[in-house]
């Protein structure tokens, strides 16, 4: 891609981004008072419409593949590009799944009358528009789309370079269900070009165009957005996951939980990444769930007291304490009661989910209470941190963050609120 | 004041405020945990100790009045300025009006139980720091740091260089009752400093150790905050807010709740500042009412439609469509019916406050949905947007931001939320 270091001020991709956001914020005032059965019928327009374009999207995803692999990209990034009939379909099931979920719009969250007669209502409404930053996988274009169609808010989505050509493909599908429903077309817009300086002009908030933006992908994006944009960012940067196992705790109970929060999947955020244990279980407790996860091919870093536990533990460093590892790697050591536990978690953890597993309910109660994580666990694996594991149906990911939404952000979290008033006539003295 | 144009990095202001941020922090993990008992014995102290310090708080007050005085400050300044026994005693009784009101850290948000088994609970927890920026009014320092304890944060003040000695004669009095109840030292904290480097850096965030400003002043210090800041802000700039009176509609109800929402106080955020009438009302409705706001001393500025019902109407230009006036100046127009009228409010208004009046109920539904404002009401006076007229008890302001705060910010407001999570040794297939 041939582009100038700089753009001028009128420069293109600045008054096509800019046109974009005017667009959605006019289409985000048709879909906030639009009703479930349009905002439902666009949804399954769209799905109907993703199954039917399956070649389409099929043979523009071959060109992203084969432009990647000629680019010499990973394999792993590779499998993250590549969709075939399974991830078509999971696309358009995972549509219509978001139709059963029921509208998170106009929910009356609070209500209540005033003395002089006065009647409140506190109801849910849309955020207004959401701009959703991704990378290699495609699926997000349609994830993204149907969670913020269905929460009444419009979307702007940036896809990765590298999958433009299938985003784009399975945006085109998406329009015909916003059309067939007689939405607006600003209800969901995808960025037309690979220009990077599109990045930038979201994080600016396009003139106050865009009221949250959600990055989904690695590290590196994350952080970028964190850092940069002007407007609210929902999202987390690590998941640096802990579990602190107190005495008095059910061994087989821990060896199962542990071996689940660890390796069931070592690549997403609510996987554990240390785990901690009470003094008095070190012999009882820790040797046996650090042999557990040695003999499964985990990798285990510990403090000079879990080395003894067996020959192959090496040594943990500070940095580990700090590290999310995504890999069969686990950071181990003993701690002195539940009070060094909580300071250790609140000190190196990344405010994500965290977990206590005891058959002590006050120490239980008191983790639960002190942790200062999103989401906190009692005799649980870390690895329910999901949305769908929540009862939310979907998700768009996860945030640490302590403004509006924490821990998984489904459909509630993408709305706001505003109060409703009602009187005869009523004056404030 | 005398100081350097630009400070070096290693300044003396950026290290004590880098203090402040994480002597705050500390003291939060604290009060996140501090139950009721132990917050309102510290709101009590802070309380006595108000009215026991009277006489150091006026002489301090004094001295700062006679500095303004001296500097040729404004009556209007000198009186935001000023304390007496009835101001001091007002700081007093509101502080123990704040003990009375219940405790926003724990409530249970929601609960549910999942098919495996698992209990999820969401629960109310602090904000963590909130950093307060003030101008003249020296009883923000009590008001301010009796909402922010009782929700379980810590408070960074930072008051007006005007009313420097006198808030710290009321913050001095205020730690007597942070430290009876035995609560740390960093929960109410005031910058001690002048320099206005001060709000520079806590505008960055102390590194991340605020987690939201809260701006109390005129239109300059919440502009600047709100473009200045890093962290979020909850604020309103403007209250721009509108009345549209639509057929059939009332005579005597309009007359009364437009009078009360535009002259009971002029200077307030929830005081009218456009009146617009449904075109089939302009003579029955709009004559009237503005023969009314005239007679009572409201100049009006009115459309061509408008200036033919009195001679005394000036005609309104289009600035003052967006202006809040914040006085008793109205500007006045017809409209073509509901749609027009939702538009207008929509373009021209700020999202704060805006009211319907009519016995038309379909009409004002479709206003309570349509107009994207944090309060709408049917039938009564906007003057009811206030925090103690929502029964909130007390409030630290109005936001009319879309995230976690809209509308009236009060002890509920100054919350987040986790998720408890209680199992039996579930893990996640």
């Amino acid at each position: 891609m041939n582009r100038p270091l700089a753009k001028p001020a009128g420069s293109p991709v600045i008054a096509v981004m800019a046109e974009i956001g005017r667009k959605a914020r006019a289409a985000s005032a048709v879909l906030a008072t639009a009703g479930r059965a349009q905002k439902d019928r666009a949804l399954l327009g769209m799905a109907r419409a993703i199954r039917a374009r399956a070649p389409d999207i099929l043979a523009a995803n071959a060109e992203d593949v084969a432009a990647a692999q000629a680019a010499g990209a990973s394999a792993a990034s590779v499998d993250r590009l590549i969709l075939d009939d399974r991830r078509i379909e999971g696309m358009a099931a995972g549509i219509e799944a978001v139709t059963a979920l029921p509208d998170p719009v106009g929910r009356v969250l609070a209500q209540w009358q005033r003395p002089n007669g006065l009647r409140f209502e506190r109801v849910a409404t849309p955020l207004g528009v959401i701009g959703v930053i991704y990378e290699s996988r495609p699926n997000v274009t349609a994830d993204a789309a149907a969670l913020t169609l269905k929460s009444g808010n419009a979307v702007i989505l940036r896809g990765g370079s590298d999958s433009f050509r299938s985003s784009t493909a399975i945006h085109a599908a998406l329009m015909e269900g916003i059309r067939e429903a007689g939405l607006p077309e600003g209800a969901v817009q995808i960025v037309p070009t690979r220009d990077r300086d599109a990045v930038g002009e979201m994080l600016k908030g396009l003139d106050g165009n865009i009221d949250v933006i959600v990055p989904r992908g690695g590290k590196g994006l994350v952080a970028r957005v964190q850092t940069e944009a002007r407007v609210p960012v929902f999202a987390h940067l690590d998941g640096n996951v802990h579990i602190y196992v107190h005495a008095p705790a059910d061994l087989e109970l821990a060896k199962t939980v542990v071996l689940n929060a660890k390796l069931r999947r070592t690549g997403v955020c609510g996987a554990v990444e240390t785990l901690l244990v009470d003094r008095p279980l070190a012999e009882s407790h820790m040797v046996p769930l650090v042999k557990m996860l040695l003999d499964a091919g985990c990798a285990v870093r510990g403090d000079e007291e879990v080395r003894k536990a067996d020959a192959r533990v090496t040594p943990v460093s500070k940095e580990d304490w700090d590290t999310e590892f995504l890999d069969a790697v686990i950071a181990a050591g003993v701690v002195d009661g539940l009070d060094a536990a909580i300071a250790h978690i609140n000190r190196h953890g990344s405010h994500h989910t965290d977990a206590i597993l005891t058959s002590d309910a006050a120490a239980a109660e008191k983790f639960l209470n002190e942790v200062d994580s999103a989401i906190v666990l009692h005799n649980a694996s870390t690895q329910f941190a999901d949305g769908g594991e929540f009862g939310f149906g979907a998700e768009i990911g996860i945030a640490t963050g302590r403004m509006h939404a924490r821990g998984p952000v489904g459909l509630e979290q993408l709305t706001t609120f505003k109060y409703r008033v009602r009187g005869e006539g009523q004056t404030r003295p």
